[in-house]
């Protein structure tokens, strides 16, 4: 089947088609739910289709029948050993040089935050974010009775200035800082952040002890991401990795890179012995994966997956209608709405029109910027993808004339 | 084999079929460490030979091939709804009424109570605690900031009065207060806490807005064990339940029970938004082992085995040596030691004589009752504890004649 013949399908017929791949979600058992008849732009979701399940079945089955007992034991506080080493070997060849002895599995990325946000912060620290970035990271920071505090930012990133002087002033105030970041193919925006910009972020950083959380979950999804700041300068850096893009969300497998200090902090604390570590099962079918080398075809079908899919969503959107930059990488677009349009409008205009796409001000910190919307290409297939673009474009397109 | 003939194997042997039924632990990878030639009661472990490996690579499978992307994606924040009520339709024959809206699936019962501990407490709350207690939570409460408060103990559990009295104190300093309690076959007593006793807890956490957190993960360790504190009156308490003693540890599958407020306050929390829940995949995995009905087998069985081995060690020890009652449950046993034995010398005494044992000191909270040990009976087989028992009873009339 090729572009042409996939566009010619008709809505009702992508629909039926989406209907019968989701095959009843058990919707109180998952996450995601499905509505019928629309096309839903907003779920920063890996393709179900595209879940490494069969690998993930032989390395489960492998897994126990060659280690047992060990599979399903506790395990050691900072993770198993052989997973930290397959993942010091991947990062070798996509980033830059990590040991094992840098790397702390957690149970995803989330995981991974909530132990730097219990161990590393208190109440009343303050956390500087990029505008706009990742919601639910937000939404833990007010968990942790931490400040949050939006940094004056544009296409090139948070202004290195800013955080200067805001990190200064908490300083003198005896109070903690992080600045977390989303620098490579971000959510919202899909953009990098150049070398830099990061670069002077992280000198601040440094002179100013501030923590730097650099979410970096979708490195895997192209194989020329740029190098992390971790990579740069690890001093200052918690470097936040996870196999939910990559393998499946639902292992909940991820891991943080960061200095001694901080993973002999993180592994040596109460919850991490009490449960030995995170996730041993699952990571250890994770490792399983790795070793048995089908970790890479896997990541290497998603980056194909991927780049095909933020191709024809980014095709088919109005580029009269939007300013956006096609990514090169991560799960969304990031839609510049025409001038006059305000988001919460065109979401309501989009889902009248059969398609959801999520509100922009849902990544604002602390302004309700409503002039852009966020798209996601990951979870949907070629042709649902062009049919929820097109629904967008006549949405908004019939907003203006009015 | 029957008692006699184990019996009479000498310790050796003993040790050459441990080491062979060890089988290279791969230490990095497990929290276990193995030490040749030593018997080591210090591991409240299951016996990995009894780990539910074969149940588990069966639900596996099965999982994968029916329900596939649906146990690999994000999950439902509170937990998957099908293992919900396979937990609420379990504790309904073994405890007490739950609903599968009562109840969060969590990352172990050490998962649970850090979610706990970071959602319902700030740093600088009060967490009360019977002495001797669960050593592990005591760093988790350092981890969480929290001011550890030993209560008055006897072996009918703590001071209700100075509960009170403490109680009373904490709510006039405007400070938040938790009860944290292994009321069912605790770590490291094996005791459990009389109805009575119980209720007048809960009545004063009531009176005093004392939430009571109940470490209830040995309840599965027997058929009979008594109801919980969460069954007796569920307003102040939030019940920490688990799958690592009944099915294996390293799945990290575990629940809370409690009241619809801390329900809603934790399934609603950014960390179970952002990671779709507590370890989905492996919760469905256990999902499926209940499914099946294999969990009433595996549960049973290791009732069986725990109970021999508990019934093993207990006559094994020497009653004119060691003050203990022989539990009914759990992992240990708690030994009070001949009076002037110190408990740091009798580690030392036993390690000189090829066994392990935990200094009791490690369970008190604000003094150093040096009058006791921990010996667990979970991890090892038959022959090995009487071996084990045999050398403490040795060191210790040993260190009693010098």
């Amino acid at each position: 089947m090729n572009g042409a013949s996939r566009e010619r399908a008709s809505g009702a017929e992508l629909l039926a088609r989406e209907a019968a791949h989701r095959t009843s979600p058990s919707a109180t058992d998952l996450q995601y739910g499905h509505t019928d008849g629309v096309i839903d732009l907003t779920w920063g979701h890996p393709d179900p289709s595209a879940l490494a399940t069969d690998a993930i079945a032989q390395a489960a089955e492998v897994l126990l029948s060659t280690r047992g007992w060990q599979a399903l034991s506790y395990g050691a506080p900072a993770g198993a050993m052989s997973l930290r080493a397959s993942i010091a070997e991947h990062l070798g060849h996509v980033d830059g040089v990590v040991a094992p002895d840098d790397i702390v599995i957690a149970a995803g990325s989330s995981g991974a935050l909530e132990l730097v946000l219990s161990l590393c912060a208190v109440p009343g620290d303050v956390v500087f974010v990029e505008q706009p970035t990742y919601f639910l990271a937000l939404r833990m920071f007010v968990d942790h009775g931490l400040r949050i505090v939006g940094l004056h930012s544009t296409e090139e990133g948070p202004d290195p200035e800013h955080l200067d002087q805001l990190a200064a002033e908490a300083a003198r105030a005896g109070v903690g800082s992080l600045l977390y970041l989303v620098p490579t193919y971000a959510n919202p925006t899909g953009r990098c952040l150049g070398a830099e910009r990061a670069r002077a972020l992280l000198d601040v950083a440094a002179r100013r002890g501030v923590t730097v959380i650099e979410d970096d979950v979708y490195r895997d999804t192209n194989p020329v991401a740029p190098p992390s700041m971790f990579s740069l300068d690890p001093t200052q850096v918690v470097r936040l990795g996870s196999f939910s893009k990559s393998l499946a969300p639902g292992l909940r497998v991820g891991y943080l890179t960061s200095t001694p200090a901080v993973v002999n902090r993180i592994a040596t604390c109460g919850l991490l012995d009490s449960g030995g570590g995170s996730n041993h099962f699952a990571a250890m079918v994770v490792g399983e994966v790795m070793r048995s080398g089908r970790f890479a075809e896997v990541v290497s079908a998603g980056q194909d997956r991927y780049r095909a899919r933020r191709t024809a969503l980014s095709q088919a959107l109005d580029h009269d209608l939007f300013r956006f930059d096609e990514p090169d990488g991560g799960f969304f677009v990031w839609l510049r709405l025409p001038d006059g349009c305000r988001s919460s409008d065109v979401v309501d205009a989009a889902r009248a029109g059969g398609v959801l796409v999520s509100d922009g001000r849902l990544f604002f910190a602390d302004r309700a910027d409503d002039s852009y919307v966020r798209v996601s290409f990951s979870m949907l297939e070629h042709d649902l993808l062009v049919e929820g673009a097109t629904r967008l474009n006549l949405a908004v397109s019939r907003m203006k004339r009015r």
